[in-house]
């Protein structure tokens, strides 16, 4: 049985069993629960939209806990709330839609997007399916990894369930870049072997690199002051016409202008996702998780040079980011970002260049 | 070759792959070395021994980037140093000991404290070999957890290789304990659910004690404040009378006042270490992991009740704790507390007793 077991995790490229085993445990739902912003947001789209929600039929996708089916069941008067969790959790959420008295309107259904079946179309497909850098999370609490590809499960049940004129919740997405500063990472994981307690330490610096700087930071928090330039908008995703297929590889491109001297340590990653009105002209909600918002759990990400780059006002960086999935570990990816820094003024090193791949696993 | 790993893995309950695999990585060395308290007073040691270091034969056990051997090499006249460490770590070790010009006193041993030899035995035997809760190390850097019991090396390397009459460092170590409230985590994961975002999530609740009460919090910092009685060290380890089998079972009474009235939601424990001064009188130098000293990377564990007790001024909270050891796999063990709680007012619930374990380990 144990080689039976091995042999069918060696073929399952999806790790099913990682992936929705680990979602069973109550310490990623205590995490985003808990994240107010979060969870506000998706209460303020309810709220905003709750005399349009009337007689709607909507499906929350990868429900959770079902929060956001209590707050449709609670805020507004919609006809019915498929409420689809794919792991062991939706026999809690069962539990907490009857505690809250919202059995009439809301159905918790056990299974993955792909293969549940739902009694008639639906009107809206909300759903939380970001993750870090928008498209893979992986959250690490004490004693367990996490990854999602979940966006791919939201285009499929779109494609099956939703009806036509209906509406996505987010209903679009975009992944904000920008060059900054990364003083206490780089003193604490490179400086620091300079001269730590007076000796020199300097052998450990390749492999520090190697460690430190290799994998993006996830979960690194960026202060508004550590940001080089204003961000950019790499990627903008339109959850209507986006295809499975599209996101193969997706590529965005980057200028920047520097806006005052320091140093270019890396680039910090965040998404920000919009929820149209249902009303005509109303308007939309909007959760940035970006430095310059209230914080949430996903925090930012850090992509860190290999050595570090000092710039000056004026300076341009520009260059590409790609998000390439991996073609058969489904739920990574791997991103690459190329860059150039061009000197605004002379005698200052000229155009450098530079390109690295990071892988977006453990 | 798939199946045959698997079995090797099975017929080791040493974990000895896991242990010295997982200790080749920097990260838990870079947070051992940034720990001022922790690497300062070992370096505090040397120097206030530094006269009487002189042509003596030192053992650094376990030596990691061998920071203790450097110290002993730079500040004071030992005759040798052996730096010994089972992990691949110690290559790297080899390189620093050069770069520091200190290759003429310290010789690196890459090997386990069961296999090494010395041409002589030592005079000096030092290590860092504490773990949370003193005895089991569980750090979990954000993708790697580990595990240590490596005092049992220690004691092997004592009996092998010290001198008849040569210093151990640390001399002695013990186990403190101290009833404490947890107000902010028990909020955080258990209250939490009475309502959240206006709903009733109490279903979850039995699943929130079994995820976050079980096993201890390591990596729980207790203020002073939350110190609901002064603490009691309930465990003494001598470092020249300790033996293995001794720590098969270990044992503790403990016996509480209440300073004032609180909130008692576990016990929080933490040890301390003492280093003998090698001159006859000379003041000992200590290590304290606890509360009303420096921050360390040790920090506390916490033990959580499963239901929190209302205790009042000069209630009496007494009992007992045992670390016992897992007889199959030897690098984990269970903390069990047995208390009881005697009211010093008429009508407030009289005795209260109670009993959990806790495993130490994933
Ligand atoms: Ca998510
Ligand atoms: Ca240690």
């Amino acid at each position: 049985l144990q080689g039976a077991e091995e042999e069918e995790e060696e073929e399952d490229p999806w790790q099913h069993k990682e992936y929705f085993g680990s979602y069973g445990t109550l310490r990623l739902h205590l995490e985003m629960l808990s994240d107010k912003s979060r969870t506000e947001a998706y209460r303020q789209v309810i709220l905003s939209n709750s005399a349009s929600l009337r007689n709607k039929v909507v499906m929350d996708l990868g429900c959770g806990t079902g929060i956001i089916s209590l707050f449709c069941a609670q805020l507004a008067e919609p006809s019915e709330v498929y409420a689809v969790e794919a792991s062991s959790m939706a026999e809690y959420t069962r539990q907490l839609v009857k505690q809250n008295g919202c059995e009439e309107l809301v159905t918790v259904l056990q299974g993955r997007a792909e293969e549940i079946e739902l009694p008639e179309q639906v009107d809206v497909l909300v759903s939380e399916w970001m993750g870090n850098c928008l498209l893979v999370m992986m959250t690490t609490s004490p004693l367990l990894i996490h990854f999602e590809f979940m966006v791919e499960s939201v285009l499929l049940a779109r494609d099956r369930w939703l009806k036509e004129g209906g509406v996505m919740w987010p209903s679009s997405a975009a992944l904000s870049l920008v060059p900054c500063q990364a003083d206490s990472y780089y003193a604490e994981t490179m400086a620091f072997w300079e001269q730590p307690y007076g000796l020199d330490f300097t052998p450990l610096q390749p492999l520090a690199q190697q460690e430190f700087f290799t994998k993006p930071k996830f979960s690194h928090v960026i202060e508004p002051e550590d940001c080089l330039t204003a961000p950019c908008d790499v990627l903008q995703l339109d959850m209507y016409t986006l295809q499975v297929k599209d996101l193969e590889e997706i590529k965005g491109h980057f200028h920047f202008r520097v806006e005052r001297s320091g140093v270019f340590h890396g680039f910090s990653a965040w998404f920000k996702v919009q929820f149209e009105s249902l009303q005509r002209g109303g308007a939309p909600v909007e959760l940035n998780t970006g430095p310059n918002s209230e914080p949430t759990h996903w925090k930012q990400t850090l992509f860190m040079l290999d050595r570090p780059v000092s710039v000056h006002a004026e300076d341009a960086i520009s260059g590409s980011i790609s998000l390439h999935r991996n073609p058969v570990w489904r739920r990574h990816m791997t991103v690459t970002l190329h860059w150039s820094v061009k000197r605004s003024r002379e005698g200052t090193g000229g155009c450098q260049v530079g390109t690295k791949s990071f892988p977006m696993w453990r």
